[in-house]
């Protein structure tokens, strides 16, 4: 099932820049693992901050929780997760 | 270029049941009309709400505002536009 | 799946007492409906407002939106939908 | 009496992991204690965040009050509670 | 226990002089009958609005919710309900 | 004149249990010599949160800012600030 | 004791222009009665805005109430009353 | 000196196609005569909603309501007015 | 032109007291040195918060920003500024 | 393409004077760059606060993301982004 969930990452202050670069490149790694898998059709920057939209195609909410909670900056984001279905009015037989 | 849109619908609760369905028609119209263009790429149901989320593919912010406006229910909506760009995370090599 | 689904109602202030007591007796008669084929499992009254927190256990997204949307007053009803899963902490095996 | 209480859960960014890692084996410790206790009937994750909502059948204000504030969290999160009472529209003859 | 409830008014802007008149004459009736059983033991105006904030000590979220959903307004108010329990300074015995 | 005053305390993170444990046993203090001066009337804990409610009794706007600001945690606090006067529908003859 | 005042006005749709031009005649000799009075202090309209902020010297909180709840588009507005006291690095003497 | 005005409008759902069709022909010639005389210098359709964002070089603040109120759907726009200055960093010697 | 400023300070938690106490110090004399050239013409205590109300009388936006922005407390608060103008129902002549 | 960026800066209250001054130089120098560009056609302080208003005509989404994102300051502001296209009443044939 599709959620549409937008993430907006609020960088703790007194990270060093090792400490962030450690953090990002991992978070870059989880992200992009959970896209080779499928499950993370799409992932967008909000142009103009430092927030992502994303498309996330999860077998329940379990998983949903089980890959967002997977990325090192979790506990650091503002998440806003919406449950989408089908729409009468879409022309598209599948969600995606 | 990409624009993920919410819509929220308000009908007016004076509407007659006829004034309404003749709306929902031509809203629909409207829409299919865009999404067979390829330029409304996604139209999902908010579950639970009278409420959808889209995704559509403009070639400018003008012609974004061409494709909303055109629905009837435009005016009785309240309308949430966020402009994506590339992630540096995404595998992806195209938006869509 | 299990849902928090919070509504609020707001009455059209220009119905008549009649529409409004058929939109009440038809909004039971739905509710009821869901609740006894076991998908609306908790129906609760907020203390001292016209709104209502719900337990909803639904197939899929596109069932939920299908229980919700089928109740009458659905057009007139602030909606908050939540999606829960499996908490860590919780020694309950099963979500309900 | 039924409280539907939403936890958001914001960790110190200062906490080193030992401190964060002590912090959530007493939280899990209290947690599970109500829950055996019966008081705190469902604890479930909300999906993609860290948060939680609960059902809690407490005796009185106070004794929710005791619940939540036992918690060692309790001063690192942001709390909303609802009372809810029974529903003319419930089937169900109990609250739970 | 005690509840402390912030109400605000909305008058539907539709409505004619008398028919206000005779909501407001019942209000009053009714307010004051609760405050008569000792239930509604304040009923405050917010000063330079058409609100009220009020302590209502209740046997139950039940009663609270019987209480303010039989004032004739209640449909046209937004309502804060607030759950109160005894503060540990506090020097006062007794909740009121 | 009657105020009713809403106080969310925020600790700060970095304090130690000692500072903190100094600062909770000052604030009492303080909250019970206002309140023996009988001018803080009513202290309520809100069940479930790190809040309180108040009534304040003060012969001035200046004496309830002397009040409020006399507090130990009155920086690190999130305060509302409501005068309530005579309600046309009160049948007590006085505020308190 | 001094109060600043923020009302923002909403006429109804379904007024006609008469109707309106009444109660703006109205406002207006009820507005102005209250700063002849010197109660009144200063009334400033908030630039680009259909909102005024004034400057209340009331003896109470309940003269307060009767000056803003006397304006016949009181039940029409958004109010937001702050209550102001002496600040201690105010170098004049008194409050206005 | 210079205001950026959003300006959003919100429809009467009770006018008629006609009413609208006179009003948007008269708010048409009202902006204009302002655009015309270089007082309203930019006005921007925001993309996907019934809003503008406009900047405006007035003489004062009273011109600025002036301007602003002269508009025929003033009384049903929802207005933020910010008002700028030079930035440090600007490297253009005007405003505009 | 006026401007009605309001003024939320929050003291950063890390500050020791000496440090806080020479903040102030420099605060007050900033504020009074504009109270003294006539500009600042209100300097008011919002009652039982740590917030100011202030009427400011500056020749320009730019002023207005040269004025709050000398506070040394600026970065630290949270301020709207409302520009304000002539009201029609105004019987002073001047704004101040 | 023209967008309407709206950029608060919160300095992270830890930060030394000198750390300051470097991220204030550096910011000047980004921000004149793109000034000299071309793109970034307007910025402008908001009056009294810790703000900006830019104006930024980028060739794509992508592109006013590379912009903002350049910032020093970047991590420590809340951004608005607003995408704005032509209005039907302006008279000016070009956007800018």
């Amino acid at each position: 099932m599709i959620y549409v969930v937008e993430m907006d990452v609020n960088i703790p202050e007194s990270w060093s820049e090792d400490k962030l670069a450690d953090y990002i490149k991992r978070e870059q790694e989880t992200s992009q693992k959970w896209q080779k898998s499928g499950k993370w059709v799409y992932l967008w920057r909000v142009a103009g901050k430092y927030s992502n939209i994303s498309v996330i195609d999860a077998e329940s909410p379990d998983e949903l929780h089980q890959i967002i909670s997977s990325l090192p900056l979790f506990p650091y984001m503002n998440i806003k997760v919406t449950s989408v279905c089908k729409h009468p009015n879409a022309i598209r037989e599948t969600m995606i």
